[in-house]
């Protein structure tokens, strides 16, 4: 019976060290799923604000000078951030991933080393049968029992070393585990954070680049461009409305006709800014009326 | 022929207020579909943080105590950051999606300002070819004639009303666009940085957490788990390794063989590793046969 605590206690341990293999292959596996799927999203949001990059430049094209550039510096800092977001993606892989995905190598290493070590237990446990047998068949055989009984210590070295061996690099798989977990995670933490220092640092810039646009300079743009040369004398104009322009008129209608029913299609009621508007046109109509009165 | 180049500058500057308004809308409305993308592939972000936040709990379940701690920890920072990460996706909904969203309203209402001086112009136009048929059909009828003379004075007012006040509310439009498209960019810049600033911060705790992890302690508490306190003495044990213990041997056997069936499907080749624990094995042997020479 002096056998029995230590073939329990055997038990235990294999059972122990099955489910601490089973347990870290479950784990990192998952870890190692959901850091990826992780990374893969990041890849995502650096797609759309790629997409986003590509349109305020398109739409900075179509703006006054201040703010087109602007616009264009503000959506290359964007890029800026896209490109570190791209390494942030490239060395979560390389420092994250990849470490995680080895380990289901490593694990197939450990439940191989459990096998042999189970394989050389069971054939202790055999050898120690079949002297038993001998005993009982030929209790005075003294040859056959000592065979049996030499075969049983080998088969016992055998088992105490694979056992011991099992141990060993049990051992060392757990110190392992826990440095590179601690790595794996530190590095996780490590990548983040100079990804958002880098962020931070060019959103800064980017912050200045949009905020720095000169809003009068385009305006004072956006009105030339809207208003002809000859704007300011256009009430002058209007005064001397003669009966020569009739056939330029005919033409300019035509020209409005067309983009009137160009924008019917898209029109909407006012929304209430409208009350407003009333009022100023009040005053313009005093002026047009004083302007008019000039002909009679 | 005076009113001419009035008449064309007015359809030179309809044609650059619809332009305006079109290119707007497009971009405007470009803008907040890429940054609703952009919002939305944060918020996968976060979900699947989420689920990596569950995976490391989970996982810090199984482990020994102090590096159970560390990882509980580091689950913990990581879940405040997705907190971080979700204010992120709410505030840029807010003080990006919405502005952007609100300029389609802002859009249609200018569409409109658009429509009604282009109905007062057609108005004006008309008035100007019923003038001029009175004009040809009854010369010499002047109250006909000055009855279309003060319509089309009427239809002028309203033509230069409506075009003035379209003029200001297309500047008014300018002017707030680029003040708006400042804010939006500007308050995305500002989200963003807010978020990788507290990113930064609580990422320098998580790596505090998982680097402090004492593994030396964690060791000592798997390798108490792995040896029961009989441990030390199995050598011993293995030495008394007597004849009475048969009957709870085959019982332990049965156990290591169904054991060995569960991991046999997962049995790989093991790697290079062995040649240096084939060393270590001899000294086993050495050490083994010293123990059981005993015995004889």
């Amino acid at each position: 019976m002096s056998r029995t605590p230590d073939a329990r206690a055997r038990d235990t341990q294999t059972k122990q060290i099955q489910e601490n293999i089973t347990g870290v292959e479950k784990h990192f596996g998952d870890l190692c799923q959901l850091f990826a799927a992780y990374v893969r999203k990041t890849a995502r949001l650096r797609d759309k604000a790629d997409l986003l990059v590509k349109e305020i430049n398109l739409y900075a094209d179509t703006e006054t000078p201040n703010l087109k550039c602007g616009l264009k510096n503000f959506a290359d800092q964007l890029a800026k951030i896209q490109d570190y977001r791209q390494a942030e993606v490239e060395r979560l892989e390389v420092k994250v991933i990849e470490p995680l995905k080895a380990y289901g190598n490593i694990v197939k290493t450990k439940r191989e080393d459990l096998k042999q070590t189970q394989i050389a237990r069971n054939r202790e446990a055999k050898q120690m049968q079949q002297l038993e047998k001998m005993r009982q068949r030929n209790p005075s055989d003294r040859q056959i029992i000592s065979q049996a009984e030499s075969e049983l210590q080998r088969a016992t070295m055998d088992a105490t070393r694979t056992t011991r061996q099992l141990e060993e690099t049990i051992d060392d798989f757990e110190k392992q585990k826990i440095r590179d977990i601690k790595k794996i995670l530190g590095e996780f933490v490590t990548v983040e954070m100079a990804f958002h220092a880098k962020s931070l640092e060019i959103y800064t810039t980017a912050y200045q680049h949009i905020q720095n646009v000169d809003e009068e300079g385009d305006l004072e743009v956006f009105r030339n461009s809207l208003h002809p040369p000859d704007y300011q004398s256009r009430l002058e104009i209007v005064r001397a409305n003669s009966k020569l322009s009739l056939n330029r008129t005919g033409t300019s209608m035509s020209k409005s006709g067309t983009m009137q029913s160009r924008t019917s299609s898209r029109q909407r009621k006012r929304d209430d800014e409208e009350d407003e508007d009333e009022e100023e046109d009040d005053e313009d109509e005093d002026d047009l009326e004083e302007v008019t009165d000039d002909e009679h």
